[in-house]
Protein backbone atom coordinates (compact mmCIF):
# COMPACT_ATOMS: atom_id res chain seq x y z
CA UNK A 1 0.00 0.00 0.00
CA UNK A 2 0.91 3.56 -1.14
CA UNK A 3 -0.36 7.04 0.66
CA UNK A 4 -1.11 9.46 -2.10
CA UNK A 5 -2.45 12.70 -1.63
CA UNK A 6 -2.84 15.81 -3.64
CA UNK A 7 -6.14 16.49 -5.72
CA UNK A 8 -4.65 15.53 -9.06
CA UNK A 9 -2.92 12.68 -7.97
CA UNK A 10 -6.28 11.20 -6.34
CA UNK A 11 -7.93 12.14 -9.66
CA UNK A 12 -5.51 10.33 -11.81
CA UNK A 13 -5.49 6.99 -10.09
CA UNK A 14 -9.52 6.84 -10.16
CA UNK A 15 -9.41 7.49 -13.94
CA UNK A 16 -6.71 4.35 -13.88
CA UNK A 17 -8.76 2.44 -12.21
CA UNK A 18 -6.47 1.96 -9.28
CA UNK A 19 -7.92 -0.06 -6.48
CA UNK A 20 -7.64 2.50 -3.08
CA UNK A 21 -9.92 3.41 -0.19
CA UNK A 22 -10.18 7.44 -0.71
CA UNK A 23 -10.63 10.01 2.38
CA UNK A 24 -11.34 12.95 1.17
CA UNK A 25 -11.69 16.22 3.64
CA UNK A 26 -15.35 17.60 4.44
CA UNK A 27 -14.75 21.42 3.36
CA UNK A 28 -13.73 19.76 0.19
CA UNK A 29 -16.96 17.94 -0.83
CA UNK A 30 -18.36 21.31 -0.94
CA UNK A 31 -16.15 22.74 -3.07
CA UNK A 32 -16.12 19.57 -5.08
CA UNK A 33 -19.17 18.93 -5.72
CA UNK A 34 -18.85 16.12 -7.83
CA UNK A 35 -16.61 13.78 -6.05
CA UNK A 36 -18.45 11.69 -3.97
CA UNK A 37 -20.74 10.72 -6.71
CA UNK A 38 -17.87 9.50 -8.82
CA UNK A 39 -16.56 7.48 -6.22
CA UNK A 40 -19.61 6.31 -5.46
CA UNK A 41 -20.35 5.71 -9.63
CA UNK A 42 -17.10 4.02 -9.72
CA UNK A 43 -17.40 1.70 -6.64
CA UNK A 44 -14.92 3.28 -4.37
CA UNK A 45 -14.65 3.09 -0.44
CA UNK A 46 -14.25 5.86 1.04
CA UNK A 47 -14.60 8.45 3.99
CA UNK A 48 -15.52 12.02 4.58
CA UNK A 49 -12.75 13.56 7.38
CA UNK A 50 -12.11 16.65 9.13
CA UNK A 51 -9.18 18.65 7.99
CA UNK A 52 -6.97 18.18 11.15
CA UNK A 53 -7.86 14.08 10.66
CA UNK A 54 -6.52 14.12 6.85
CA UNK A 55 -3.95 16.29 8.18
CA UNK A 56 -2.92 13.65 10.44
CA UNK A 57 -3.06 10.86 7.97
CA UNK A 58 -1.41 12.92 5.43
CA UNK A 59 0.77 15.83 6.43
CA UNK A 60 -0.30 19.01 5.01
CA UNK A 61 0.10 18.99 1.30
CA UNK A 62 -3.15 17.10 0.51
CA UNK A 63 -5.35 19.29 -0.72
CA UNK A 64 -8.40 17.84 1.06
CA UNK A 65 -7.92 14.76 -1.24
CA UNK A 66 -5.87 10.91 -0.01
CA UNK A 67 -6.15 7.84 -0.13
CA UNK A 68 -4.86 4.63 0.30
CA UNK A 69 -3.72 3.13 -3.05
CA UNK A 70 -2.25 -0.52 -3.95
CA UNK A 71 1.40 -0.30 -4.94
CA UNK A 72 2.09 0.48 -8.37
CA UNK A 73 2.93 -1.71 -10.82
CA UNK A 74 7.01 -2.05 -10.77
CA UNK A 75 8.15 -4.09 -13.50
CA UNK A 76 11.79 -6.21 -13.82
CA UNK A 77 14.22 -6.79 -16.28
CA UNK A 78 11.89 -9.79 -17.89
CA UNK A 79 9.67 -6.34 -18.88
CA UNK A 80 12.32 -5.00 -20.82
CA UNK A 81 13.28 -7.93 -22.94
CA UNK A 82 9.83 -7.60 -24.23
CA UNK A 83 9.58 -4.26 -24.96
CA UNK A 84 9.97 -3.46 -28.72
CA UNK A 85 11.51 -0.76 -30.36
CA UNK A 86 8.54 0.28 -31.76
CA UNK A 87 6.55 0.16 -28.08
CA UNK A 88 7.80 3.68 -27.71
CA UNK A 89 10.54 5.72 -25.54
CA UNK A 90 12.84 4.87 -22.81
CA UNK A 91 14.01 7.43 -19.73
CA UNK A 92 17.17 5.59 -17.89
CA UNK A 93 17.78 7.67 -14.41
CA UNK A 94 21.36 6.45 -13.22
CA UNK A 95 21.22 7.62 -9.74
CA UNK A 96 18.07 10.43 -9.05
CA UNK A 97 18.46 10.92 -5.44
CA UNK A 98 15.44 13.68 -4.91
CA UNK A 99 11.99 12.40 -4.57
CA UNK A 100 11.17 16.14 -5.84
CA UNK A 101 13.13 15.33 -9.15
CA UNK A 102 11.80 12.28 -9.31
CA UNK A 103 8.42 13.47 -9.32
CA UNK A 104 8.76 15.94 -11.72
CA UNK A 105 10.44 13.57 -14.41
CA UNK A 106 7.46 11.79 -14.24
CA UNK A 107 5.39 14.38 -15.29
CA UNK A 108 7.90 15.32 -18.20
CA UNK A 109 7.74 11.62 -19.35
CA UNK A 110 4.02 11.47 -19.69
CA UNK A 111 4.06 14.82 -21.02
CA UNK A 112 6.64 14.56 -24.07
CA UNK A 113 5.34 10.70 -24.24
CA UNK A 114 7.89 8.54 -23.11
CA UNK A 115 7.04 5.22 -22.39
CA UNK A 116 9.16 3.32 -19.67
CA UNK A 117 11.24 4.75 -16.87
CA UNK A 118 14.53 2.49 -15.30
CA UNK A 119 15.71 2.65 -11.92
CA UNK A 120 18.67 0.98 -10.64
CA UNK A 121 17.51 -0.40 -7.18
CA UNK A 122 20.53 0.66 -5.46
CA UNK A 123 21.98 4.46 -5.40
CA UNK A 124 18.70 6.01 -6.08
CA UNK A 125 15.13 6.97 -5.17
CA UNK A 126 12.56 4.79 -5.23
CA UNK A 127 8.85 5.24 -6.00
CA UNK A 128 7.97 7.02 -2.73
CA UNK A 129 4.90 9.12 -1.54
CA UNK A 130 6.79 12.44 -2.31
CA UNK A 131 7.60 11.50 -5.62
CA UNK A 132 3.87 10.18 -6.71
CA UNK A 133 2.47 13.58 -5.27
CA UNK A 134 4.85 15.56 -7.39
CA UNK A 135 4.29 13.84 -10.22
CA UNK A 136 0.74 14.95 -9.57
CA UNK A 137 -0.95 11.75 -11.06
CA UNK A 138 1.60 11.30 -13.97
CA UNK A 139 2.78 8.03 -12.36
CA UNK A 140 -0.25 5.98 -13.19
CA UNK A 141 0.42 6.40 -17.05
CA UNK A 142 4.20 5.14 -17.09
CA UNK A 143 6.04 1.62 -16.87
CA UNK A 144 8.18 1.96 -14.38
CA UNK A 145 11.38 -1.25 -14.26
CA UNK A 146 14.00 -1.60 -11.45
CA UNK A 147 16.75 -3.62 -11.85
CA UNK A 148 19.80 -4.67 -10.57
CA UNK A 149 22.63 -2.93 -13.34
CA UNK A 150 21.64 -0.37 -15.36
CA UNK A 151 24.35 -1.63 -17.71
CA UNK A 152 22.65 -4.67 -18.03
CA UNK A 153 19.28 -3.07 -18.90
CA UNK A 154 20.88 -1.00 -21.26
CA UNK A 155 22.59 -4.01 -23.33
CA UNK A 156 19.15 -5.75 -23.63
CA UNK A 157 17.38 -2.59 -24.88
CA UNK A 158 20.49 -2.25 -27.49
CA UNK A 159 20.05 -5.56 -28.39
CA UNK A 160 16.13 -5.53 -28.83
CA UNK A 161 17.01 -2.16 -31.50
CA UNK A 162 17.30 1.24 -29.19
CA UNK A 163 19.98 3.79 -29.57
CA UNK A 164 21.46 4.78 -26.55
CA UNK A 165 21.51 8.61 -26.16
CA UNK A 166 23.61 9.66 -22.86
CA UNK A 167 23.51 13.33 -21.64
CA UNK A 168 26.88 14.52 -20.73
CA UNK A 169 28.56 18.05 -20.32
CA UNK A 170 30.96 17.01 -22.79
CA UNK A 171 28.73 15.28 -25.12
CA UNK A 172 29.10 16.15 -29.12
CA UNK A 173 25.33 16.38 -30.02
CA UNK A 174 22.07 18.53 -29.30
CA UNK A 175 19.01 16.19 -28.45
CA UNK A 176 17.14 18.27 -31.38
CA UNK A 177 19.66 17.07 -33.84
CA UNK A 178 19.16 13.37 -32.79
CA UNK A 179 17.07 11.51 -36.24
CA UNK A 180 13.32 11.32 -34.33
CA UNK A 181 12.82 8.38 -36.40
CA UNK A 182 15.26 6.10 -34.32
CA UNK A 183 13.73 4.27 -31.21
CA UNK A 184 15.20 5.87 -28.50
CA UNK A 185 16.40 5.27 -24.89
CA UNK A 186 17.91 8.27 -22.97
CA UNK A 187 20.08 8.34 -19.92
CA UNK A 188 19.96 11.44 -17.03
CA UNK A 189 22.66 10.96 -14.72
CA UNK A 190 22.39 11.87 -11.21
CA UNK A 191 22.30 15.12 -9.12
CA UNK A 192 25.65 15.17 -8.42
CA UNK A 193 28.01 13.33 -10.45
CA UNK A 194 26.25 12.99 -13.58
CA UNK A 195 26.33 10.01 -15.56
CA UNK A 196 28.62 6.84 -14.50
CA UNK A 197 31.50 6.07 -17.18
CA UNK A 198 30.30 2.49 -17.78
CA UNK A 199 27.32 3.92 -19.02
CA UNK A 200 28.85 6.52 -20.85
CA UNK A 201 30.50 4.06 -22.89
CA UNK A 202 27.29 2.15 -23.36
CA UNK A 203 25.57 5.13 -25.32
CA UNK A 204 25.65 5.93 -29.17
CA UNK A 205 25.34 9.22 -28.76
CA UNK A 206 26.15 11.73 -25.81
CA UNK A 207 23.73 14.82 -26.20
CA UNK A 208 25.00 17.79 -24.29
CA UNK A 209 22.98 21.10 -23.56
CA UNK A 210 24.71 24.24 -24.78
CA UNK A 211 24.70 26.93 -21.67
CA UNK A 212 26.29 30.32 -21.72
CA UNK A 213 25.99 31.02 -18.39
CA UNK A 214 29.12 31.35 -15.18
CA UNK A 215 27.65 27.87 -13.17
CA UNK A 216 26.29 25.64 -16.04
CA UNK A 217 24.62 23.20 -14.78
CA UNK A 218 20.86 22.41 -14.47
CA UNK A 219 18.82 21.21 -12.12
CA UNK A 220 18.40 17.12 -12.96
CA UNK A 221 14.60 17.36 -13.84
CA UNK A 222 15.01 20.42 -15.73
CA UNK A 223 17.95 18.70 -17.71
CA UNK A 224 15.38 15.52 -18.44
CA UNK A 225 12.61 17.90 -19.41
CA UNK A 226 14.42 20.02 -21.95
CA UNK A 227 16.01 16.33 -23.47
CA UNK A 228 12.78 15.06 -23.49
CA UNK A 229 10.99 17.80 -25.01
CA UNK A 230 13.18 18.21 -27.93
CA UNK A 231 13.13 14.39 -28.29
CA UNK A 232 9.23 14.33 -28.31
CA UNK A 233 7.33 12.56 -30.99
CA UNK A 234 4.09 13.67 -32.69
CA UNK A 235 4.74 17.23 -32.14
CA UNK B 1 22.29 38.79 6.58
CA UNK B 2 21.01 35.37 4.53
CA UNK B 3 23.05 32.18 5.30
CA UNK B 4 24.37 30.22 2.50
CA UNK B 5 25.68 26.71 2.49
CA UNK B 6 26.45 24.06 0.13
CA UNK B 7 29.49 23.74 -1.53
CA UNK B 8 28.92 25.61 -5.08
CA UNK B 9 27.20 28.13 -3.11
CA UNK B 10 29.91 29.32 -0.91
CA UNK B 11 32.17 29.14 -4.19
CA UNK B 12 29.99 30.99 -6.25
CA UNK B 13 29.88 33.75 -3.50
CA UNK B 14 33.87 33.72 -3.30
CA UNK B 15 33.89 34.40 -7.20
CA UNK B 16 31.61 36.85 -7.01
CA UNK B 17 33.14 38.70 -3.78
CA UNK B 18 30.28 38.83 -1.72
CA UNK B 19 30.68 39.99 1.68
CA UNK B 20 30.69 37.51 4.05
CA UNK B 21 31.93 35.39 7.26
CA UNK B 22 32.82 31.78 6.22
CA UNK B 23 32.72 28.35 8.21
CA UNK B 24 34.05 25.10 6.90
CA UNK B 25 33.54 21.69 8.38
CA UNK B 26 36.63 20.15 10.12
CA UNK B 27 36.87 17.14 7.91
CA UNK B 28 35.91 19.34 4.66
CA UNK B 29 39.57 20.85 5.33
CA UNK B 30 41.38 17.81 4.67
CA UNK B 31 39.00 16.81 1.55
CA UNK B 32 39.13 20.48 -0.10
CA UNK B 33 42.70 21.67 0.11
CA UNK B 34 42.33 24.83 -1.33
CA UNK B 35 40.08 25.99 0.40
CA UNK B 36 41.45 27.54 3.29
CA UNK B 37 44.10 29.48 1.63
CA UNK B 38 41.65 30.53 -0.82
CA UNK B 39 40.06 32.22 1.66
CA UNK B 40 43.37 33.59 3.34
CA UNK B 41 43.96 34.93 -0.56
CA UNK B 42 41.07 36.06 -0.84
CA UNK B 43 40.71 38.21 2.73
CA UNK B 44 37.71 36.53 4.51
CA UNK B 45 37.17 35.74 8.02
CA UNK B 46 36.69 31.92 8.42
CA UNK B 47 35.95 29.25 10.96
CA UNK B 48 36.75 25.73 11.02
CA UNK B 49 33.36 23.94 13.09
CA UNK B 50 32.80 20.42 13.74
CA UNK B 51 30.32 18.58 11.70
CA UNK B 52 27.87 19.18 14.74
CA UNK B 53 28.22 22.40 15.06
CA UNK B 54 27.99 23.32 11.16
CA UNK B 55 24.51 21.43 11.11
CA UNK B 56 23.16 23.43 13.98
CA UNK B 57 24.53 26.79 12.07
CA UNK B 58 23.39 25.41 8.38
CA UNK B 59 21.22 22.23 8.73
CA UNK B 60 22.36 18.85 7.27
CA UNK B 61 22.66 19.83 3.03
CA UNK B 62 25.79 22.03 3.77
CA UNK B 63 28.42 19.71 2.49
CA UNK B 64 30.92 21.24 4.99
CA UNK B 65 30.36 24.61 3.28
CA UNK B 66 28.61 27.78 4.85
CA UNK B 67 28.79 31.34 5.28
CA UNK B 68 26.76 34.51 6.90
CA UNK B 69 26.63 36.08 3.64
CA UNK B 70 25.36 39.89 3.14
CA UNK B 71 22.30 40.18 1.97
CA UNK B 72 21.78 39.41 -2.20
CA UNK B 73 21.63 42.71 -3.82
CA UNK B 74 18.07 43.56 -4.64
CA UNK B 75 16.62 45.86 -7.07
CA UNK B 76 13.81 47.83 -7.85
CA UNK B 77 11.25 49.69 -10.60
CA UNK B 78 14.11 52.15 -11.45
CA UNK B 79 16.47 49.51 -12.65
CA UNK B 80 13.48 47.94 -14.66
CA UNK B 81 13.22 51.94 -16.36
CA UNK B 82 17.10 51.72 -16.63
CA UNK B 83 17.16 48.56 -18.17
CA UNK B 84 17.68 49.02 -22.45
CA UNK B 85 16.57 46.59 -24.68
CA UNK B 86 19.88 45.51 -25.50
CA UNK B 87 21.41 44.79 -22.25
CA UNK B 88 19.93 41.38 -21.77
CA UNK B 89 16.69 39.16 -21.73
CA UNK B 90 14.24 39.21 -18.51
CA UNK B 91 11.78 36.60 -16.90
CA UNK B 92 8.92 37.52 -15.16
CA UNK B 93 7.88 34.99 -12.67
CA UNK B 94 4.39 35.89 -12.08
CA UNK B 95 3.67 34.20 -8.51
CA UNK B 96 6.13 31.08 -8.19
CA UNK B 97 5.34 29.80 -4.38
CA UNK B 98 8.22 26.84 -4.23
CA UNK B 99 11.48 27.94 -3.40
CA UNK B 100 12.99 24.71 -4.99
CA UNK B 101 11.50 25.95 -8.25
CA UNK B 102 12.80 29.51 -7.79
CA UNK B 103 16.36 28.40 -6.66
CA UNK B 104 16.09 25.49 -9.71
CA UNK B 105 14.71 28.34 -12.56
CA UNK B 106 18.16 30.82 -11.21
CA UNK B 107 20.32 27.66 -12.48
CA UNK B 108 18.50 28.20 -15.41
CA UNK B 109 18.44 31.86 -16.01
CA UNK B 110 22.43 31.75 -15.83
CA UNK B 111 22.36 28.32 -17.96
CA UNK B 112 21.02 29.77 -20.76
CA UNK B 113 21.80 33.82 -20.81
CA UNK B 114 19.01 35.70 -19.13
CA UNK B 115 20.03 38.97 -16.87
CA UNK B 116 17.12 40.09 -14.95
CA UNK B 117 14.38 38.08 -13.26
CA UNK B 118 11.56 40.21 -11.71
CA UNK B 119 9.47 38.48 -8.63
CA UNK B 120 6.20 40.61 -7.20
CA UNK B 121 6.33 41.31 -3.48
CA UNK B 122 3.47 39.53 -2.89
CA UNK B 123 1.91 36.19 -3.73
CA UNK B 124 5.43 34.99 -5.21
CA UNK B 125 8.44 33.24 -2.86
CA UNK B 126 11.37 35.55 -2.87
CA UNK B 127 15.04 34.98 -2.08
CA UNK B 128 14.89 32.56 0.53
CA UNK B 129 18.08 30.67 2.21
CA UNK B 130 16.32 27.65 0.70
CA UNK B 131 16.15 29.28 -2.73
CA UNK B 132 19.34 30.45 -2.95
CA UNK B 133 20.56 26.70 -1.63
CA UNK B 134 19.02 25.31 -4.73
CA UNK B 135 20.21 27.72 -6.95
CA UNK B 136 23.76 26.43 -6.34
CA UNK B 137 25.22 29.91 -6.76
CA UNK B 138 23.74 30.97 -9.80
CA UNK B 139 21.65 33.15 -7.66
CA UNK B 140 24.92 35.40 -7.45
CA UNK B 141 25.20 36.55 -11.13
CA UNK B 142 21.37 37.49 -11.69
CA UNK B 143 19.97 40.83 -11.32
CA UNK B 144 16.72 40.04 -8.62
CA UNK B 145 14.31 42.55 -9.04
CA UNK B 146 11.05 42.76 -6.73
CA UNK B 147 8.15 45.39 -7.81
CA UNK B 148 5.01 46.05 -6.55
CA UNK B 149 3.04 45.50 -9.70
CA UNK B 150 4.19 42.90 -12.42
CA UNK B 151 1.93 44.59 -14.86
CA UNK B 152 3.45 47.94 -14.47
CA UNK B 153 6.90 46.35 -14.40
CA UNK B 154 5.59 45.00 -18.00
CA UNK B 155 4.21 48.50 -19.28
CA UNK B 156 7.54 50.04 -18.48
CA UNK B 157 9.35 46.76 -20.57
CA UNK B 158 7.52 47.34 -23.86
CA UNK B 159 8.11 51.08 -23.32
CA UNK B 160 11.74 49.99 -23.61
CA UNK B 161 11.67 47.71 -26.54
CA UNK B 162 10.86 44.78 -24.45
CA UNK B 163 8.66 42.33 -26.94
CA UNK B 164 6.66 40.25 -23.72
CA UNK B 165 5.88 36.35 -24.23
CA UNK B 166 3.69 34.75 -22.21
CA UNK B 167 3.33 31.02 -21.58
CA UNK B 168 -0.25 29.09 -21.37
CA UNK B 169 -1.35 25.77 -22.09
CA UNK B 170 -3.36 28.35 -24.50
CA UNK B 171 -0.75 29.54 -26.10
CA UNK B 172 0.04 30.03 -30.04
CA UNK B 173 3.13 29.73 -31.04
CA UNK B 174 6.41 27.43 -29.87
CA UNK B 175 9.67 29.08 -27.96
CA UNK B 176 11.49 27.95 -30.72
CA UNK B 177 9.70 29.75 -33.68
CA UNK B 178 10.06 33.19 -31.77
CA UNK B 179 12.05 35.62 -33.89
CA UNK B 180 15.71 35.27 -32.03
CA UNK B 181 16.84 38.69 -32.64
CA UNK B 182 14.02 40.70 -30.60
CA UNK B 183 14.50 42.13 -26.94
CA UNK B 184 12.84 39.40 -25.08
CA UNK B 185 11.06 38.83 -21.63
CA UNK B 186 9.33 35.83 -20.85
CA UNK B 187 7.03 35.38 -18.48
CA UNK B 188 6.20 32.11 -16.09
CA UNK B 189 3.01 31.50 -14.44
CA UNK B 190 2.75 29.80 -10.53
CA UNK B 191 2.65 26.28 -10.41
CA UNK B 192 -1.20 25.93 -9.56
CA UNK B 193 -2.76 28.59 -11.58
CA UNK B 194 -0.46 29.81 -14.54
CA UNK B 195 -0.58 33.26 -15.30
CA UNK B 196 -3.15 35.97 -14.45
CA UNK B 197 -5.23 37.14 -17.01
CA UNK B 198 -4.06 40.72 -17.05
CA UNK B 199 -0.41 39.67 -17.74
CA UNK B 200 -1.57 37.25 -20.58
CA UNK B 201 -3.40 40.08 -22.35
CA UNK B 202 0.17 42.25 -21.91
CA UNK B 203 1.67 39.54 -23.80
CA UNK B 204 2.45 40.09 -27.77
CA UNK B 205 3.47 36.63 -27.91
CA UNK B 206 1.85 33.62 -25.88
CA UNK B 207 4.40 30.32 -25.50
CA UNK B 208 2.93 27.31 -25.76
CA UNK B 209 5.15 23.69 -24.82
CA UNK B 210 3.11 21.15 -27.01
CA UNK B 211 2.65 18.02 -24.93
CA UNK B 212 0.89 14.33 -26.12
CA UNK B 213 0.19 12.20 -22.34
CA UNK B 214 -2.46 12.29 -20.27
CA UNK B 215 -1.73 15.11 -17.21
CA UNK B 216 -0.04 17.20 -19.00
CA UNK B 217 1.12 19.88 -17.12
CA UNK B 218 5.09 20.41 -16.14
CA UNK B 219 6.41 21.25 -13.04
CA UNK B 220 6.90 25.09 -13.49
CA UNK B 221 10.99 25.04 -13.32
CA UNK B 222 11.15 22.42 -16.02
CA UNK B 223 8.55 24.95 -17.97
CA UNK B 224 10.78 27.53 -17.54
CA UNK B 225 13.83 25.27 -18.63
CA UNK B 226 12.57 24.63 -21.75
CA UNK B 227 11.37 27.90 -22.77
CA UNK B 228 14.73 29.96 -21.49
CA UNK B 229 16.58 27.01 -23.53
CA UNK B 230 14.77 27.52 -26.99
CA UNK B 231 15.16 31.23 -26.52
CA UNK B 232 19.22 31.19 -25.52
CA UNK B 233 21.53 33.46 -27.81
CA UNK B 234 24.76 32.78 -28.76
CA UNK B 235 24.04 28.85 -29.36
Amino acid sequence: MIKIYGKNCVYEAIRAKAQMEVFIEDNQTKKDKNILSLLNDKGYKYEVLTKQKMDMKFGTSHQGYGAYREDYKIYDEGFIKSFKKDQGRVLILDGIQDPHNLGAILRSVDAFGFDMVILPKNRSVLVTEVAAHVSTGAIEYTKIVYVNSLNQAITILKENGFWICGTDAMGTIRSSEIDQSLSLAVIIGSEGFGMSKTLVKQSDYLITIPMVGHVNSLNASVSAGIVLHDLCLKK
